[in-house]
């Protein structure tokens, strides 16, 4: 591709991007394509001439969009959201044409720099604490290893990076609600599944406080050592709350590493009305949210805090002669704070979402989509044939049909709901189980929704309950 | 932003960038700018109000591109490339566009079955084994990880995953010039840096075997249990091969997982003269190579392969209820082939950077990339003030001044090349250590590096020697 030809072919994929997003609402939101089918229409082997690049944005549409499951369109209820936003998409444009390699400061200065601001940015927003040190890793996923890696180094004064366990029976605590992303790091970590305690949810699926007090007097009397409590935010299956404030008091009275995943809350902090949910936080030890997930933000783009930036750095720091450079020490070489070493500009993303929206842009669609919420939370409380499963804390409604005696019966036509719905193509949901009873999840966080998408789900849940 | 302001400036954002790669040999290859100076212009908090994204453009040119250092630039040298082309460019940008989670296949099907189609496109171009599995992960530092963390469980009959470590002394063997990352991977995964072995390297800088194989016998004696062995083909350092074919018989013969790390010179395997050095790979366990670095995809995109998938799933999977699905063992859950949930649509910039080139014009490329380090080669040769100090083997070129008897001089001399031409902004090279001494890495694997490029770098090295 020449670069006159790259000029006119961008120009028409930004046409086609821009089509896209005006006309998402006409695809269904969740793909109706079988296994095998998209791998069907794609050549087994390479071709050995190239083709023309006509072809390939051709085969975007008519191959590849079919298997597409669309993330963006407005009826997108599943899981959490992971948004993205004009600006979001027009920075990945630029980030990916300057393809900056930012693993420290020295290869690409504006990105480590831009970095550190905007996780400044995200803190002010956010109300974090503002002495602690941020930075972007991808997941959630990386951030709560990464966590847990800097945990088990503080517990065993880094002798585990050096000479490998020996003998140290460490423990980590999360509630039997959190992420199944705590057991994949405890599995990573080397400290095994057998040492995550669950400890037991209250009614509103939240930690219980004194039973993790409990759980760690018993683990020290039985020669275990504590070595991180992981705090959730706003749980996967029902954006629960643990109580950070009486779980932070207990890490710091034991000594315990804290670690807070708001994953997906985290985005709600920046309304001052929602901050009760982080009191404490400045006891705690590492933090994380997900811009890409709620914020407008593309994925990959997980805000992760320190307060003790030594104790990350010292668990990660390699420093081989070939990376050896002057700035050592004046600047955040960011390969230090986590796994990869390879990094790409990632701020500049966010330096686009929130100077686009503005604070109080964001703000006002954060709180429209609580209101989305509240309004089919308010359908569901009134409504006869549905109940509520647990409470609604954010954008996440958490219901059942429980018109029936007969419990199995419920869950039955719940999952047949689910599947009416996604199978028409009109809106995507997921579901759960609470109480072992098989429940429908609704995210109302999608960039674009409005209360129209809410209203015409509702609708669909109704008739597809009826019909059943 | 409104979808008509969405296009509007969509389109100015391809002009800028269509501007930028044309222009780019106008920018200092090396970012000039000192610690700090980006950061004083960004602002410190967060606008309260939106900003028009006319300021945001500008602000890329004006604030941000100050403080790059263009990977993208042809005279870029340093490290190895991580490269871009244009098809790649416009492929990220759907992928943003499109924004779809790929944790599983039920999630985008499009992307599960793209993937897999890609990963057997680059076996079959590069001469992998075609039964084996492929999966994109981000970087090499995390494919590393993952494979050792496969030999963990593994060898440990996967206890450590759901125990932890209790006792087991396992040992991982690599060469002396092996990659930072395997440190990284070692601290992680638990097994501790005082049981990563590094065995000597001849003078090839390339792992000897037999010392391999001593050291595996001296650790079976003493009771420790060989867990895994890293062959590199192409290190960091000097792109010194080590000899595949004789590793793999070690480690079949001891009955040890065995992964090969040929993340840069991975791409090279596309040209079947270079295929002796992998030579055996059929006998290892995992490979991985870096789409990312010199085969014009945009980072991240790491190559991985696993012999034994089941091995690799049963290390990583998780299956919590909200992440359940009919579609279970008919269809690859990515998810489970790796550390983090959350994937981008990384295999759409793979099919269209393939399809652009074409299996011939991707030959083409990197056979001229190898031609432009041997003309460097020869010219240091035959220079009498220079002299090569590692075997050239692909793209990478290391020598070093060396005309004064006194070789601390010699170090200066080549250190003050090297921040003459860094500081020029004309190109852009970094050093190495070989036997103790200061010497320079020229890499010529830009996507658009070419032979005038290579001409005036070699033209300025020659005058700065002189001026010093």
């Amino acid at each position: 591709m020449t670069p006159e030809e790259f000029r006119t072919n961008g120009h028409k994929v930004i046409d086609w991007v821009a089509d896209y997003l005006e006309n998402i609402e006409q695809y269904p939101v969740k793909s109706q394509v079988k296994p095998g089918d998209i791998s069907a229409t794609i050549a087994d082997h390479p071709p050995e001439i190239g083709e023309p690049f006509e072809e390939l944005l051709l085969d975007v549409q008519q191959k590849i969009l079919p298997g597409i499951t669309h993330w963006q369109h407005p009826n997108f209820h599943a899981y959490f959201n992971a948004n993205n936003s004009h600006a979001s998409i027009l920075a990945e444009l630029i980030t990916a044409a300057i393809g900056a390699q930012c693993m420290i400061w020295e290869t690409s200065p504006a990105a480590a720099e831009l970095e550190e601001k905007m996780m400044n940015w995200l803190k002010e927003l956010t109300g974090l604490p503002a002495d602690w040190h941020g930075v972007i890793q991808d997941t959630a996923s990386t951030g709560t290893l990464v966590s847990i890696l800097t945990a088990r180094e503080k517990a065993t004064h880094f002798n585990v990076n050096n000479h490998g366990f020996s003998n140290e029976k460490l423990r980590v605590y999360c509630s039997a609600q959190t992420h199944s992303s705590i057991d994949k790091a405890i599995k990573i970590s080397g400290i095994g599944l057998t040492n995550l305690v669950k400890i037991p949810v209250d009614q509103q699926l939240a930690m219980v406080p004194h039973l993790l007090e409990k759980a760690i007097q018993d683990d020290l009397s039985s020669g275990f050592i504590p070595c991180c409590i992981v705090t959730t935010l706003g749980t996967t299956s029902t954006t629960a709350m643990d109580p950070l404030d009486e779980i932070s008091d207990i890490a710091l009275k034991y000594g315990i590493w804290h670690h807070v995943d708001a994953a997906y809350a985290g985005t709600a902090f920046i309304l001052p009305e929602y901050r009760h949910f982080i009191k404490g936080i400045e006891k705690a030890d590492t933090y994380l949210f997900n811009p890409h997930k709620w914020m407008f933000t593309n994925f990959d783009c997980t805000a992760y805090y320190v307060k003790d930036k030594e104790a990350l750095i010292q668990t990660f720091e390699i420093l081989p002669e070939y990376l050896k450079t002057g700035t050592r020490g004046k600047v955040n070489d960011y390969r230090d704070w986590g796994i990869q070493l390879g990094r790409r500009f990632r701020a500049l993303k966010l330096w686009f979402v929130i100077r686009e929206y503005g604070a109080s842009g964001i703000r006002t669609s954060i709180k429209e989509h609580i209101e989305l919420a509240k309004w089919l939370e308010y359908k569901v409380i009134e409504h006869p044939d549905f109940e509520m499963v647990a409470d609604r804390t954010l954008s996440l409604v958490v219901f059942r049909y429980c018109k029936e005696i007969d419990d199995t019966k419920n869950d039955a036509i719940n999952e047949a709901i689910l599947a009416k719905i996604n199978k028409s193509g009109k809106a995507y949901i997921t579901h759960t189980k609470v109480n072992n009873r098989y429940v429908l999840r609704v995210v109302t966080g999608q960039t674009n929704v409005k209360i129209q998408h809410i209203e015409k789900l509702w609708a669909m849940i109704q008739e597809s309950s009826k019909s059943i």
